[in-house]
């Protein structure tokens, strides 16, 4: 009879553009996410978690980023329903406010954290599975929902830990941009594409320069790699307009204000812009928040094609140093604005709404670069084996070290090598290994290893001094719970 | 020119088999995981957190019960690639143990805890995406890490909420059942499936009772709707024996394990299994967990195929009233048990390891069961809105409230009509609203309106009692934050 066939090892691998996260990367992240919600919470938002799958058709088959329309979602059909993974937390938003809408209050405030996936080619630090963090209001038109919002992203910075002075809450209004985009000639309703291309243009300020988005409002730009962009075609005087705009940041909030007015002369929804702009800096105002947390910024305009009103983001202003060493700021951790149209898919009735998205991952990363994480976190206490027949005293020990809330743990791995076990004490970064041999038993007492502060001896002594291991000490069993404790701080 | 078609509406719903979660059900939940991880990471346990996503090669096709082997995962074709979501948090965790086998310490704790997804058939109370948040160690042999996942799963239990007393953890061994089943004589290779019929019989003993049982050790059982199950074709004598073994639980741990010595009698994978709960029950005594808090129970036998030695469930032992209205005990929260074949799919090598998995939502359902979240979370103080032209004084007062960590959120819906923002602090659970008229803003006082005693009152004093509103009380403006921080206790 032939052999069956053997059937290949699986591999043992994450999916391209999927990682795993280890311990303090959780923890950390849950800490941070905590945090935002305790702040979230205090502004009268509620938690709300949509389950991950969606079907297609709820969601929308793409990203609703224009400058990106070929990149997609994970999707497969199930019983002849197309579902997919959510891509962000807004279109489940739009979904849910049109499902629950006789349950829900409205307005509704609501925040959401957790995973999006995107179908996207991955790339260094460009994961397929990350986190977002939302916080919107659904069914208010008043400007006090966008200025709560940013009077609110600047509370959840100082929460998490960015001080006061390292962020700045920049705020603008697409209106306004309408506004200036008429007076340049450019409000026609067939001119849409070019009026995309001024708003890509403008959100790229930081990265290109004035020169490249002069490029880019004009015929075009080549970039390092020799592509060129297509630029909006718009003549010199056009281009000024728009650079004007972008530029129209003063002194002051009211003099900013006063110089938007100006650019946007005539224009109705220029006007309505500006107007709107006003009424958030006086709700601000009202609220304390003064031009040291949140401005006026004409630069700000966010990509995504669907705001409509106001657009903020929040930028970390510290420096950091960027992979080839030079030093930048360290820039966007979270973006939002007013959206009117994504309720409308499904009822039909315009609902207006207004968000934040809090770029998870950058802000972790932001508060690493601050040195919030100085130093590896401790590990448990290592309760060591000398005597297999024993194992019920050493466990015992870790029973009472745990029942005093200190993290401890037995060794569990085969205990005949004793040296694996402090090889495993220090892999797992302990602060103290336990030690109790027959004799140690017989008389009463443990041995206390003090890891850490024999390696910072090691670090700071002669071999000569470090020799006569001042880091371990025979105590008294009862004393195990004390003595670890004290050392332990 | 044709109009171009109008493209229908989307539908505004959850995929079927899938739910949303708003407010306190989300923020409950995290309360008690967050609980549930401090315990875990007390016992030494890192967190882990992997992709949602999985190869279908890494994850294995379908669900290792061997009950169910038609009920699948969600699964799709990406460039060549099957991927799919997880179905449970062990599949995943073999991989890293495999991936990650050079750098993760030996034995490895860790605990993790998210959504998983089923490809089942939805129905009541049965979803396809659910949490579930597991601990396991990976690379021991020693009965010391199964010893101590069970201590652990009570000290959970109680960290929640759950009384000593209310619940009981239940510590078997498959070595003692196929030792067992050997002495009834079905040890042999070939009879994997009769052995199968019978561990999935005693593991509805709950559920079928003693007849139910004894039915599908033999020739098989028919339920109410007519169904009939094939049974394991075992003798009287045999299914005895079978039965001799899942009452064999005495008064004390020690009179259980020798009438499970006598049970297996010669069969060394019996003996062995007894020695090895024997241990268990030295272990537990050692850490001062008594039979109030975990047995040897010979009838807990855990469904999973996979499990290769301890098994343990976790069990609550109060009652509750059954959709019928009949009293019965919640039953089981939480199990695992030891396994050893996992890791070996991608390394060849076999690993020991052994973990529990707690049933989040039934634990939820629980402490809602225990009255542990009693009446209804209140909702933010809502500050009224009578004088549109005023946004930023109303505004001032929620910054007030906020900064003093009062939850507070200001009326941001159409202020016209008045009686909608009293609605609306209602349908919020607001346990007070403010309200500010001209009148009252010219004299620099407010209006408290304290709903909560309002609605007391309504329901204890009489119409012409209630009448003199002495649950609506004007103060000076100064004192907002204060007046309201006593009302609230």
């Amino acid at each position: 009879m032939a052999k069956p066939k053997k059937q290949p090892r699986p591999k043992a691998i994450t999916p391209k553009g999927f990682r795993d996260y280890f311990g303090s990367e959780v923890t950390r992240r849950q800490e941070m996410l905590a945090q935002i919600a305790r702040i979230y919470h205090l502004y009268g938002f509620d938690a709300l978690e949509t389950s991950a799958v969606e079907t297609v058709e709820a969601l929308g088959k793409f990203l609703p980023d224009v400058d990106r329309p070929n990149e997609g979602v994970f999707a497969w059909e199930e019983d002849g329903d197309w579902l997919a993974l959510r891509y962000d937390m807004t279109a489940p938003l739009a979904r849910v406010a049109a499902q629950y809408r006789q349950d829900l209050p409205s307005p509704y405030r609501r925040y959401t954290m957790g995973p999006v996936w995107r179908n996207e080619k991955p790339g260094p630090g460009r994961f397929r599975q990350f986190y977002q963090c939302d916080a919107d209001t659904v069914g208010s038109a008043s400007m006090a929902a966008d200025a709560e919002i940013c009077a609110m992203l600047a509370d959840v910075l100082e929460a998490v830990g960015i001080a006061r002075g390292d962020y700045i809450v920049r705020v603008n209004n697409r209106k306004v941009l309408n506004g200036v985009m008429e007076v340049a000639g450019l409000g026609a309703p067939e001119q849409e594409a070019e009026r995309g291309i001024v708003l890509r243009a403008i959100d790229k300020l930081d990265r290109l320069g004035k020169d490249g988005v002069r490029a880019l409002l004009g015929e075009g730009r080549k970039d390092e790699s020799g592509d060129f962009t297509k630029g909006a075609g718009l003549s010199d005087d056009q281009a000024d307009v728009v650079i004007g705009f972008v530029h129209a940041r003063r002194e002051t909030g009211a003099e900013t204000l006063a110089r938007l007015s100006e650019l946007v002369g005539p224009s109705d929804v220029g006007r309505q812009g500006v107007d709107e702009l006003g009424q958030i800096a006086e709700l601000l105002e009202a609220q304390g928040y003064g031009p040291d947390r949140i401005v006026i910024d004409p630069s700000v305009v966010r990509g995504l094609g669907y705001y409509t009103g106001p657009v903020y983001e929040a930028e970390l202003t510290f420096e950091i140093l960027d992979e080839k060493g030079r030093p930048r700021q360290f820039g966007s951790v979270a973006g939002g604005g007013r959206y009117d149209d994504l309720v409308k898919r499904f009822t039909g009735q315009e609902v207006p709404a207004t968000g934040v998205s809090i770029g998870v991952d950058r802000l972790l990363a932001a508060l690493t670069a601050k040195g919030r994480f100085e130093g590896t976190e401790d590990g448990p206490v290592v309760v060591t084996v000398m005597d297999r027949a024993r194992l019920a005293d050493y466990q015992s020990m870790v029973a009472q070290l745990r029942a005093a809330g200190i993290r401890a743990e037995l060794y569990l791995g085969n205990p005949k090598n004793f040296g694996n076990q402090l090889k495993y004490a220090d892999k797992r970064a302990a602060p103290i290994a336990v030690i109790q041999g027959e004799d140690e038993a017989a008389r009463g007492v443990v041995q206390i290893k003090d890891l850490k502060l024999g390696a910072r001896l090691a670090a700071e002594l002669s071999h000569e001094e470090w020799k006569d291991q001042p880091a371990q000490v025979e105590i008294p069993l009862e004393r195990l719970v004390d003595e670890i404790r004290t050392r332990l701080g």
